[in-house]
């Protein structure tokens, strides 16, 4: 199967970061095909900048959707990610909701670690917006931002693994690693955490495969109904095209 | 106080109808500009069309925002709403959650009586994202979508007094008339309905007011913090200024 | 418009605090009448002496609702305010209330801070009772009781800004500055803080005069329906003429 | 033990209804006390009358909690339950709440029937005030009031079976046979019922006599803590002086 | 009445303390028939250990639910009591459920103070089971196992006390004292704590008296109704008879 | 990978129809081990049956655990689901919860269709514990138990057709078709539906795929940390040795 893994960030170092990850996770047979966001900002960490976000990732999925089987948002708090499955007809995750819900096989509760207090918000919004408040166990974060974004993982490893700590004893069975400069830390500290590690864009690979096997192409069509065609003005002419339905997948 | 009016959809006769009610429900101290969505589409129905609405709304906030003292989003789905809360440093409001918020103090439940069932997965995402579920009645709307969307409050009157009834019966107190193309109509069979009937552009420009006589400049900024200065990529000038801090505000 | 600002606690001095802090928030057309309540205790705090207002509160306002267009419950924890809402047909605020559903408009969660630790119980149940849980961030109070509750807001300023930081860094985006002897204070302290400050009195005035604008008369006698008609024994004249609907309103 | 069974309704023929079922459900050895509000309504039925209740049914509280060892409120929405028990030092229980927890213990839902469409907002209130919304099923009622409230578990006897009936089709496992005027019914109709029926007021008295054996007294100072002595004006001198901890109890 | 106390785990010394305990609480008509687990594990202190009573439970009522009047479960978090309550048809409560419900009707909140970190998630995945999680405080429990479980109410009772202080401080306004070593120890050391102290082997047996009042035979058949007749293989001869129906209750 | 698929119903054929869906979803390097409960009920239809099979699903994961990576507990209710997975150190999965979470990521909310009513009140509580109730649309099944249990699958086709088609007008976005007998019917009826159909035992069978690549040995460990060891009396001598961790795991 073919898995688009779509970065809404700008930073083409942290796509190639998300790809390895994804790549170790995956199944063998999986071909990953990756995008960095040719518009944004260089790493998404407010709601506005989700927003705008999810614009772009809405143009990105209408020029690949109809030569991939699954989609997987590369961003922790799933930008567009409703809006995806609406339009488009294929499965897409999120790295958030993803690791939620596999997190939800793994413990009772699960909790978000992640390494700037910059997210807890949006993070927490994303728990709510997935009604999963009653599985949750916070935000665990460093009480300020870090100079250095792209190499959080390893410059605050230690801090890391002593707020997952501080997780587990409030009370989480599984730990997710939050946030796509930690991509792949899950698999490196795990052995050294009480709860289970989760990292998001594995989390969200393998839920892409799951869903691939379960619903095949159609079944989507029924759920989360396409929007009927609309003209519309100004849009990128791709995505214009396929809410227009003058375009319309595979 | 000036109050800007931003119409998400793209058709200016929409606006020009909200802005109609908007000036009655608004203090007659109170300047109303409007603006209509540049790009887009003539009627956001899909949450698909609301992720790209949001981006739109930032960039217009981004060009009117110095120059007001608050602002309404004109979409029932608010669309950008906490978004532009976190962006910009005035009080914005939106016409599903002021007019439920409102709701809240005319009654112990509301319900939202819409126009077609293609807004009923969406509203009820605005009522779980407000955290209002355990006020909220349900969407009351007819089983197919009208051929003639501008023209629905005139056409579907007979048809929408009744849901309106039902949803009284089924136990709500108030009734937002939600969508767009309903602007106004409360005002006019507000009398025939045995719960308060409410009308959420009416709802969002008297909350405006009333936060703005609430909220003096400067404490907004501590709320939703405004996110950090960042360089961007290929987004509209005047907003990629606002999100990289060289241009701020009053 | 006419505005009634009732004051549950039998304390003038108090009626004088928010009659004062309610001016400023009030549009310059509203007029406001106030009362103080003629029995009951100096200071309302706990749910057996609310109960007891709660009963004077509607004798208060069975005696001047007919002459005002909307009327403010002047204690935070807002006795009698459904009561009220059923039994008369004009708009009617409390301070808790409102101010709570404001604070909705302006972030994702707000806290109280308050001066006492008795009202921690009370307060919280308001909360519930409004639904609210899922947007709050908790009760912040002293460890004990002040011995001046009139002087609160001015002897522990520091503690209180201190207590409103706190719950900022609980998560708390607006914090409420509950309780009458706290009326205003967050004019006076808004800017010292990381979060919006709200003061509950002001909250109640704007949104009184929000819902009259919102909701013409009539349309409230279909919400909260009001009680058939009956006899009672032994009840405030007044009162009784009202349950008795042998003297209904405006 | 000596229990007080207060019937915060005026009608006499209501309380001697209420203890002829309270005594078939009472322990032999229990003494019932029972007392009829000398000021209110016929018939509470709404949140206004309930409002006024509750202040009355303190009054009796405060006259007679000294000589007995527990106390029911005989009104199914149990006016000034809370208030009681954090006024005075003896279990209290009320219809609404005991039975609702009694039915907590006899299935996984419970659903309230009652004789008018008048309860149904004042009841609903009192489950989520007991945080008991995911074990409610609903409230069931005939759409119009009946013209004979006394006579109601008589004439309106088929008509209830069918809605018990209707009540555990929609999933209840408990039906709750809901207001004074249905007491004792469900000991009669009880064997008709798909479901097991529960008698609030009978509910009430085992639980009043169950907190008795379980909070030997001096514990419930506590737990809903005494609000501190105060001075008030224009109260009832025996409640006024309870307030005053002039009088504290046995 | 004849109450039989199923003691879920294997040690005889346990049961002798229950007896004891609910000896004290029942009333002194109530016979108490005692039961010790003859499978299974000395103390259950998991989701395992009491999936495998929950079993063992079913067996025990088995054999004598056609003896007596009520049953009462006796191990914290109610191994088998859903099941119980849908094979048998007499009362039957189980420790956690019944101090959570009584503890309901003393205080806004409650917590579980117990004696080892061990049963923190099983109990707090009994109050999600009721669905009480709006009343619940959380769980307060010593950061590490006690070497000698059965001495626990004794050597731990000043940290027990510690414990109990910090639940009230935290709003309990009730406090479960929770497991079956501590049976017992509410009555001593109530009086050492500001919130009500609760034991959950008393609370368990007043309610099964008091359900014995309320819920004449027959009533259960319909509630929690009994599943179909069925055959088996390998089971316990006697649960496997109920289960086929051939041999059915009193 | 080796997957254990426990069948915790005893019958033969029922297994037989689980492993052909299961080898269709499962991964082609997947190798699916069957097992049929050796004790038990022929299909588990009420807690009291599935509590019994969860003790006997613990038994079966003794003996097999340690030669597996993976095990489903093929009943929909998934019985002894949380016990295993915190005595066990692999990953188990249930075809309850594996098809809610797999749900919640292709749509917003989820009913479950089944073909009796038996399973309303089991399924329900699945639900619950699994804290998805906000995501949830209801049960949706015949008025009465078939004759044919086995056959349910092709007999009710049409019936079962039309229940989810109801479910999709009461606004679920996928229906799960519940219960052993209808496993793979997804597949056969999922074009039908205007909504995604899942296989609870496909769901299953992916999921624990998904959860071996994410969730290496040794961090199950951390998670539901695995109970003290212990001595028990009377257990099945395999599980005995688990629980006195003489025998321990891979």
């Amino acid at each position: 199967m073919k898995l688009l893994l779509i970065n809404p960030n700008t930073t083409q170092a942290m796509t190639d970061r998300l790809e390895r990850v994804a790549r170790t996770a995956a199944h063998p047979d999986t071909e990953i095909i990756t995008l960095t966001a040719p518009r944004g900002v260089p790493y998404i960490a407010s709601r506005s900048e989700a927003a705008i976000a999810a614009h772009v990732v809405l143009e990105m999925l209408a020029a690949h959707a109809p030569s991939v089987d699954a989609a997987v948002i590369g961003a922790f708090g799933d930008p567009g990610l409703l809006a995806a499955r609406e339009l488009f007809d294929l499965p897409v995750t999120g790295m958030a909701e993803a690791s939620m819900l596999s997190a939800c096989m793994l413990g009772a509760r699960f909790a978000i670690v992640t390494f700037t207090p910059d997210m807890r918000a949006w993070y927490s919004q994303a728990v709510a917006l997935a009604g999963l408040e009653r599985r949750f166990a916070g935000v665990f974060c460093p009480e300020t931002h870090p100079e250095d974004v792209v190499g959080a993982a390893e410059r605050q490893r230690e801090a890391l693994v002593a707020l997952a700590d501080q997780a587990a004893r409030a009370g989480a069975d599984a730990v997710i690693l939050g946030g796509a400069p930690l991509a792949g830390l899950a698999g490196e500290i795990g052995h050294m955490l009480p709860a289970v590690a989760l990292d998001p864009v594995s989390a969200a690979v393998v839920q892409a495969e799951a869903l691939v096997r379960l619903a095949p192409r159609g079944a989507c069509l029924g759920s989360f109904a396409r929007p009927r065609a609309k003209a519309s003005t100004g849009l990128d002419p791709v995505l214009a095209a396929w809410i227009a339905q003058t375009k319309t997948g595979r």
